[in-house]
């Protein structure tokens, strides 16, 4: 039976980056040539990062793009893997407009250039903005097969050019793909390729984009489906992972060509021997997906410790409050950067409790980061007493000095600080903007809070497991939450229980039900009425929030839309 | 001939009011009824206010716009306009998805509904994320003559519905707009609507929103262009207007019905009889658009007094420094809210000098706005001493400790706080996040300093001409630009000239050119790259800056949306 071996390059590209990310192509090719593939696959969009945003609009990027796709098939060549067909994604640009590309680079050439052709505007994705659609469908003879090309959302939507493929002909699809992360993504992604490539009538190759960019995250996961719908390779999460394997292709796909629906078909022969038989060196290997805590665990890591690199930073800065977010925060950043480069801070003022410096340094000890106590009772004093602030405005200012303490820091050393808020806090305003709010990033702002001490049981019991110390005191796990910002002061004063007001928030704001609908669900109205004006009532502070990892289905931010001035109020 | 006397209803809607909006639609029906008004117009989405963005995508919402459509169609005729053929647009949902949907109201009842075809989805505006186009035209007989509509962007696009209706036949179009204003948009919309009248060969009838919504303010500019692109009748704009006009409309257009390319006509019979002859009561009046900097200063004005107002506020704290940004914030937040609703605080420093706080003295002597002074110097101190901090960290200190003043004050006394920054300091970050960056609006945000300098100029001229006190001391817009973060800093240490910086900053920010195309316009290799670079850099504080007015073709915030992360470097 024909066969190919293939090598799906699951790398990690960095926006903007086209040196780094065409010497990045160009390392893992070699890899793949070592181990005599046939065909690499590289993700959506590898050659420029993935999202580029505006940059698509950018006449000059584009022209970069475009050229450093024409130089890196020369730079392939000369390196000796020429003979591989290397598929390369990246920012076209033409008359009718940008485009969102894949290359086959082949023999120092580009042989084949096919566009994205549906293209996601709903969630974080504006790509009607930035591209046109491609409406042809290149296929390459490769050692005597027929290899079709689609691009990520071309295998999220019905029909198109799937089918059409499947119509003219293919013995084998491969899919460049930039997916972001969100949970229980991966368990829709392998039903979805099955289908897809069902429809093809073909094995489909799905590589997917690893590491963070922003508020995204992308897992990887890439996966190889037989034409029957079978996994038969699966690439580990949350790292660059190079599968190679031999695939058997019965081949004999029809050949035709010309038009199928709206899509030109456009063939061409690269080479059209089949390989005489050679015997499977790489056997598929298929990596069990994480659990769930795990995958977010990795996901947040992943996005962190991007965002900080890639943004030139080598340490980071947070206000340890002896809480469980700043404890879960803290314990990601140093599975993200390592110790040495987490620099925690206790800033008590006069309404701290003694365990929030004892839980805190406790904390330090656990994980071996950096810990110092900054207290703020003078800084307070200075404003409180001359401005004649009380209440409410007092508070605020020692959730302010802290920010200045933190942002000080940041500007002397050099840290990128961290905001520690969860997305329950910043769904119902349970923040002092440039307050406890203030940082470049924010790792778990898309994270409920049940969920956060979900991820703290998690990781402590991972630590245990692993004969290692669990990082994040059991004290902070346990106490009940409390900004201590006035005497005795708790959460529950001002919010419902968290695990109740945690399921209202995701119905409201994921689910996007109105408050009929919520009463319908079973919740209080009175309840109900409560939470809905505190989320809507929030909006100016979501604002100006940090970036943040996208875990769940709709993050604040680009994924969710809405005015400030708004006079809406459901119910 | 026959005629037909029309209203349209340039009026402020809210966002999510739909209570509101329809009381509203029925007082200003009311007023037009009274005129005698066969026909009233009023703006796209007025019912919902424009934009809702995502509230689009919520059932509920959608629902009750819907069900606020019919009740108001009863509470119209109620009121005794039932005769007025009133067009109201509105958000509606089918199981196709949302819609853009105007809809026309007569003696009870929604006569016709057409859905807007052309969605646009560039520069701020998401309309693909939301709804779907619509592919029919309604076309409705009033008094015997055939009235077609299309909403807003129809007619910016070629061929679509303007087309379609001049091929079906039709003796006047209505066109309901939402476009915000921008610098010099009026002098593009009047050919355009002349241009589309010619091609529907009907008079145009063109009624825009007036008003702000968040970061967008409308202008009205309401227009009636003949069949021959003659100018009719123009609103004056940023009030809130009826203009009501007789117009001798010869009738006779085709009448065909079905289907015209890829649009279903739909034809409805409201009135068939031609009025006999009236005498005209309401000659067109043509109203002389703005001056560029009055346009400017007015849509500043607009959109920060609706800010305040639809969000909830009575008045408004700000920091002055004596320098020109902040003098101007004050004279348009007096201008928008009175003087008594306007706080001034002028916060020292030791680095400041003497005239900082005399200038800003002397603006509130000007203006009448509330003044007081709150030195900083203790505050600064308890930071720096502590934490040790020196140079950028010490500086940025004194900023951070103005911010946390004014957020007291606003957390104390409920004003709105007011970031006085321009965009020419955002562009290049000549600023401090949580420092003189903290408010809740920003009203000056997207206007270059060198523009702040010629509207302070004018607005002094304009209160010469009419007798008053100048609000903005002379000093101010003569002494040079100046952080005083540290002895005799001049903002000209670290950035070149505000005039050429404007330069290069509007051709690399709303040109979107590259370095290439900047060095072949003439500009310094050099400065080019040391401006770009800190643009680029910047990214980071423009995502946490609050929202302002936008006045330019391409402001920072949804209309240039650029990764945090990225790499790219031009030149």
């Amino acid at each position: 039976m024909p066969q190919l071996r293939l090598a799906l390059a699951q790398v990690n590209a960095t926006v903007g980056d086209l040196a780094g990310n065409a010497s990045l192509v160009l390392e893992w090719t070699r890899k793949a040539a070592e181990a005599g593939a046939h065909v690499a696959v590289f993700p959506e969009m590898v050659l420029t990062g993935y999202p580029v945003e505006d940059l698509a609009l950018r006449a000059s990027f584009a022209e970069a793009s475009k050229k450093t796709l024409a130089a890196l098939a020369v730079r392939l060549a000369d390196a000796g893997c020429g003979e591989v067909v290397c598929y390369v994604s990246y920012l076209d640009r033409d008359e009718v407009g940008a485009r969102d590309a894949a290359a086959a680079l082949y023999r120092g050439e580009v042989a084949a250039t096919q566009f994205k052709h549906h293209l996601p505007n709903y969630g974080v994705f504006d790509e009607r903005r930035y591209f046109k659609p491609g409406e042809s469908l290149d296929i390459l003879r490769v050692h005597g097969l027929e290899v079709g090309m689609v691009i990520c959302e071309d295998i999220w939507q019905d029909g198109g050019p799937i089918a059409a493929l499947g119509q003219a002909g293919v013995d084998l699809v491969v899919a460049p793909n930039a997916s972001p992360y969100e949970r229980n993504k991966d368990d829709v992604r392998l039903p979805l390729v099955a289908r897809r490539a069902r429809e093809a009538g073909a094995p489909l190759v799905y590589v997917n984009l690893v590491g963070g960019q922003d508020e995204l995250v992308f897992d990887g996961d890439s996966l190889v489906v037989g034409a029957d719908g079978t996994l038969i390779a699966r690439s580990p999460q949350f790292v660059e992972h190079l599968t190679v394997l031999d695939l058997d292709l019965p081949g004999g796909a029809a050949r035709t060509s010309g038009a199928v629906g709206e899509f030109a078909v456009r063939r061409r022969v690269l080479s059209d021997e089949v390989l005489p038989a050679y015997p499977a060196g790489y056997p598929a290997s298929v990596a069990e997906p994480l659990s769930d805590e795990a995958e977010v665990w990795s996901a947040l890591v992943t996005c962190l410790r991007d965002y900080t690199h890639k943004n030139g930073f080598r340490s980071v800065v947070l206000g340890l409050s002896g809480g469980i977010d700043s404890a879960v925060v803290a314990a990601l950043a140093v599975d993200a950067l390592g110790p040495d480069a987490v620099y925690g801070v206790s800033m008590p003022s006069v309404y701290s409790s003694s365990h929030s410096r004892s839980d805190a340094e406790e904390l330090a000890t656990r994980t071996g980061l950096h810990f110092s106590v900054a207290p703020i009772a003078d800084m307070v004093a200075a404003f409180v007493g001359p401005l004649g602030l009380t209440g409410l405005a007092e508070e605020n200012v020692q959730a302010r000095c802290r920010g200045v303490t933190l942002m000080g820091l940041s500007n002397q050393h050099g840290h990128l600080v961290l905001a520690t808020g969860n997305k329950t806090e910043l769904a119902v305003g349970y923040s002092t903007i440039y307050g406890d709010a203030v940082g470049g990033f924010a790792p778990i702002k898309d994270v409920p809070k049940t969920l956060v001490w979900e991820l703290a049981r998690w990781r402590n019991a991972e630590a245990d497991k692993r004969g290692e110390t669990p990082p994040i005191p059991e004290n902070s796990i346990a106490k009940p939450p409390s900004a201590e910002l006035r005497p005795g002061q708790l959460d529950t004063d001002s919010l419902p229980d968290y695990a109740l007001l945690d399921k209202i928030v995701d119905d409201y704001v994921e689910g996007d039900r109105g408050y009929h609908d919520l009463i319908a669900a079973g919740y209080e109205p009175e309840l109900v009425q409560q939470v809905l004006r505190m989320v809507d009532r929030a909006e100016f502070k979501r604002r100006q929030y940090p970036p943040g990892t996208k875990v769940t289905w709709k993050a604040f931010g680009r994924d969710r839309r809405l005015p400030i001035t708004n006079k809406w109020r459901e119910g």
